[in-house]
């Protein structure tokens, strides 16, 4: 309703609206202070980031009895959810789904836009205001850039707007990814980022959840970033800049040997070929950029490997049983920390901790 | 087990029964003096209409808050349903979906006929019999002719019956969409629909929602019925001869201003192309049959447009600010309507009014 | 814990495991004495079976109330469990779906993997490994051969391991076929197998569901078999050295009339022709291994007739209202005899008796 008052001419029109800096847009997607729409990473804060944490933690504490479990599943079971998945994304689509199931809300999928009413002519704008008529949240992923934020920008200007929640925007945003890459950090290391380095490897130019957690690192004090890869694939300017502006210590090298030696957390990431206009990839070599079982001698004794899976041979199973491989914990934690998000959208997160933290 | 009592020859004789004149087929479709399968629109009388949107209306009125919501999901919560949707259907299928889901039903899907073993060589029949073995309810949409009601029919002579739904038969039935438009009527119009003058607009030759509509509408008295709409897509003549016989006021006009003004509801329907055989959709001029901002100004102002949707320019998009465009909203009311319907098949509907209308 | 301990150079080499002989497998797939990933007819001896189906039993009779169906969805209302279906079969896709409603287990669904992240190059099995992420129990139907039991042996390597459940794997083996068909025979003939003449009809040579019964036989006392079949698709030998050696009484005819008269039980199957390399089947008479309406006067009076489904011809639709046509109860015990098999495995079934067999 503060929106309503405050909408104004550019408010109403999207050509306008979309081409506002994120940080002018962030108080549309806002309702009584909180998040409401989640659409950008940038919408994290460290408040707001290790308050989900400490929620998705107390979550999976409490949900491993029946009882507990019982308890999560009776905050939202008067709520209903659509995954409207576009691009085809099971992993994620999964994470979300079973996030729902833990909080008892009830799902919706529209994973095939094939089998839809869009083939009768209907405009995407009217599928998603229909998809919305049935349901209290929208969980969406979308090829089209800015379709997703487009959404809630239309919903927040209907009578009845429900939240959307980004589930991967075309190459730009997957909020929902970094928030799960700054938890498994949060958790890793008991809570104690401020201080770390990271190595982040591989395609960085394309990469973007690299990208999102570079970005991130601005909330923690005196991280230390190293970027690893071909220099095909070095990290874009923009994100340079934005260190140097904001004074994160970061340093550039093709060596992995020599990049992952010091790290405390090691990002290894596949090469996003999907991006390839030429088959350009294929001309890079990526050999020297693949974690192997005798790497795991080299790295320090309590660093931890992540990856955003789905992986091919950026890290070799051998490396799977070490006790610092994270990757399949990491994807779990997404699981969590959707559940936390949801929770606090909803406004029941203050129930969690009540009834939980004594 | 009355039914089985009566059952005769020809009852036995699908070939011989599917002939019948529907009213001699609406006793075996009924239980305990009440709809037990929900084929034909001629199964709803204005009693039965009337009292399914009370039912409408205390359920999205109770279901406003999560103790209301637990309740109403408490109902049926240890029933089972299949939504068989053989036709690609987005909006009836999540609308059905959804009204389980406020219920508590639980929900198994088939939308993708490839994916089925029917592959293997099986009769329709015996995969309807097949999905009913594992649930109380099916909730059906197909384009073969008469199937959905043969389901129900053969259902009847198994052992194990369980009720039917028709969500989209063919061109010919479609009741639950006939339910939701009067329902809209009754709710805008306060419960009271005698009297109104209803524009009907478009392709009235093919469209089925005008069709069902204007059949329904000798449930209710001093009606005035405006069908606007090219004369190539005149109403059909056998829906004239039944306005005729049973007195109510129409007439065709085929200039849209006019037909508009003096309506209290306006139903648009879209080019119905998917019925064309030689593009002939084409040839006609649509284009005075679309409602666009300025005739806003032409209507009265207490008028309310409507339209099964999906719509492609039927409507302005500049039209959906309007309080008058009931749209929207009309879209919502098929959950609310189906949710009721299936509260009153399972008999759970005297619990919605004894505990929520003191 | 105890595999953890005993897990030898063999159990962590998968090329070394899968050439075990299935016996030798069994612990491996076993937690606390109990079955934990259901992969084999073998797991099945006659003890477990018939605890296995007076769980089934107690199931279906308490949840014919609404407070028993509440009950029995209590009971795992804490779960998650996903159903990997690479392979269609909505049958038993439906069947396993409703048995995890009935014990209140929530649900995922991979129907098709063309939706999927694999198109990213990841393997099957960090697929599998990506999927057990998020839930309690992975129910699996797959094409390639042994990759369901890959798939539990690699859980069971993990730190987070869960059940899996064999849904039908390849050409070889699809336990809960197996557990459904000795269910309906115990429950058709009130629990006493022992002694009774089964007839088994068709392509007894490439049929599944035939040669996992005649396994089995070897639980009970005194049975008979009859095999009958053309001679191209008479039972293989290694059934027929397996009955010798359990000293098992069987006779092979291709008379189909004289073998199904003395038979307790008769089990239809049809000819199996997604097997054939080069449209063999086609040159194969099969008209003579149909059951049609005169055959049920030459069969016992308490004789009862089976049928794994899906149908094609063998069984005319005349039959199916004989009381003595038993397929389409099969087909629904399927649903129980899965449902009591779940609780079994997350140990909930005392809980079943305990309250419901004062």
């Amino acid at each position: 309703m503060e929106r309503t008052k405050e909408m104004t001419v550019i408010e109403k029109d999207w050509g306008k609206f979309v081409s506002l800096p994120i940080s002018d847009k962030l108080k549309y997607f806002s309702k009584n202070s909180r998040i409401y729409d989640c659409l950008f990473a940038q919408q994290f804060d460290r408040e707001i980031l290790e308050y989900l944490f400490r929620i998705s933690n107390t979550l999976r504490r409490i949900t491993k009895t029946k009882e507990g479990m019982n308890f999560a599943s009776s905050l939202l079971d008067h709520k209903r959810a659509i995954l409207y998945f576009v691009q085809p994304s099971t992993r994620t689509f999964l994470s979300f789904l079973n996030a729902c199931h833990i909080l008892g809300i009830k799902t919706s999928e529209i994973r095939d836009t094939s089998i839809s009413s869009e083939y009768k002519g209907e405009s995407p704008e009217d599928s998603i205001r229909t998809f919305s008529s049935y349901v209290d949240l929208i969980i969406m992923r979308h090829p089209t850039p800015n379709f997703v934020e487009k959404s809630a920008w239309l919903m927040n200007r209907t009578k009845r707007p429900v939240p959307v929640i980004n589930a991967g925007s075309s190459k730009d945003q997957h909020p929902t990814q970094a928030l799960l890459d700054i938890y498994t950090l949060y958790r890793s290391f008991n809570g104690e980022i401020d201080g770390k380095t990271i190595a982040m490897v591989g395609d960085l130019k394309r990469g973007r959840t690299v990208r999102s957690l570079s970005y991130l690192m601005k909330n923690y004090k005196n991280m230390k970033l190293i970027y690893i890869s071909p220099k095909e694939f070095a990290m874009e300017k923009d994100i340079i800049d934005f260190l140097k502006k904001n004074n994160i210590s970061y340093y550039e090298t093709t060596d992995f040997e020599e990049g992952i030696k010091e790290a405390d957390a090691i990002y290894m990431t596949r090469i996003q070929d999907e991006h390839d206009k030429n088959g350009e990839s294929k001309k890079v070599d990526y050999s020297g950029y693949c974690f192997k079982e005798k790497h795991l001698k080299i790295i320090k004794k309590d660093a931890i490997i992540m990856h955003p899976l789905p992986r091919r041979d950026e890290i070799d199973v051998k490396v799977d049983d070490d006790p610092r491989a994270m990757y399949w914990r990491q994807e779990r934690n997404g699981m969590w920390v959707r559940a936390a998000l949801m929770a606090y959208i909803f406004n029941v997160d203050s129930k969690i901790h009540i009834e939980n933290n004594p």
